[in-house]
């Protein structure tokens, strides 16, 4: 006989875009083992419960998958309620099959809690939606792999497929990533924007066109970001590039 | 001097996966126009505000968009919080950027609220992770158009060109969906899976191959439901197909 642990999605940043499922799992919580991204406004609301940084960023491994794996089992041998609190939502980029799959085979009960990923919140900032009538009827979103290998370009593939694309953890390679998809047939003046820590305070947008990417990337700093591509773009891209006196009558909201 | 209009995202469904800034610009809302699907756990949450039916089902249009922009328009000229209530996330498949245009052309200050789409929502309820280390890296979000037209097989290019795939507001013409899939190359044995009502008390998942899909489809009833295609679900739709002996043996989570 075990707990459950829940693996959980916190959100893109700001605690009041946490679901309400989320917010009473962390006050039942026995123990939660968080991401380094997630910030201390979230970590406030555990009641009681152990906090177990885990020190995953942006789902790339510096704590060992099998370490962390380990340790949620032994967790829900001891207690009733482990929560396993991820950014953004735990199926996208979340690396959460690992986890389901091996506690799953320990006999653990599982369960997930949805959240809201980051692309979404990154529109929310931008006010520019994914899809639009006429325009945008798909969107794909990937992480890129600029370096070597068999399956090395299937992300250009997807981007290249898609009316509308978000890219995950790729504006700290933006020169490398816009160099390929330039390679691939994107045309430079493809309209591409960067959200940089959706939802929180620090929060910065820069847009422009594909071939000014590595420059915006260039204007923000170090937090997690997305790099949106396509053409429901085009208009904030051009608004970007008017000058400051026709930018300011033109941003209404 | 006009209030502001609060495009909010409803979630899939469950009350509880709503944000916790939905919930508080539900308590605070003077209106709220929302779409057909949003269920009654939720319009309850709703203080003080008149509740405004605008009757579209799954982003589809039944009362006219130039209509719903207008009694936005007049609503945020006569009081403060106006909430434009949408099911999953606004920016995907959720026609925002019409509303949020005809608004900020008049004036009217426009905030957006993300919130859990409901790809998100369906592989918590499958516990299958859209992306996966070494099997997905890139996943589409797409609406098919089945008919004629110069652009009608561009989401057929999405689905193809991503690692997995989720087809919004397309269980209905599941049939025509796996001929044109099939038709333009995808495998019959692509393995796929269908959830109806993700994070509902009624809530139905069948798994099974693209061959299967319409059949699998007829097993359903008539709520919103996505369709996910990919090697990710391939376990699921060999669990489904086992004995029912083996199934329950192997379903631990």
């Amino acid at each position: 006989l075990s707990g459950t642990v829940y693996l959980v999605g916190a959100g893109p940043g700001a605690a009041d875009l946490l679901t309400l499922r989320a917010v009473r799992l962390l006050a039942a919580a026995d123990a939660v083992f968080y991401d380094a991204l997630v910030p201390d406004a979230i970590l406030s609301l555990i009641a009681k419960g152990e906090k177990v940084p885990v020190g995953k960023r942006c789902g790339r491994h510096s704590a060992a998958q099998h370490f962390i794996n380990k340790r949620l089992l032994d967790a829900a041998r001891r207690q009733d309620v482990v929560v396993r609190l991820k950014g953004g939502d735990p199926m996208l980029f979340g690396r959460a099959q690992e986890e389901i799959e091996f506690l799953v085979r320990h006999g653990v009960q599982v369960e997930v809690v949805p959240g809201v990923t980051a692309a979404l919140a990154a529109s929310a900032e931008l006010g520019v939606s994914l899809t639009r009538r006429g325009l945008s009827r798909s969107v794909a979103f990937v992480t890129p792999r600029t370096g070597e290998g068999e399956r090395a370009n299937d992300w250009l593939r997807a981007v290249l497929g898609c009316d509308t694309a978000v890219i995950y953890m790729g504006a700290g390679e933006a020169a490398e990533i816009a160099r390929a998809l330039l390679d691939a047939g994107e045309a430079a003046s493809t309209p591409v924007a960067i959200v940089e820590s959706a939802s929180l305070p620090g929060t910065r947008r820069v847009a422009g066109t594909l071939a000014e990417l590595p420059a915006l990337a260039g204007r923000l700093s170090s937090g997690p970001a997305v790099i949106l591509l396509g053409e429901v773009y085009a208009d904030l891209a051009a608004r970007e590039r008017a000058p400051a006196s026709e930018r300011s009558a033109s941003q209404a909201a």
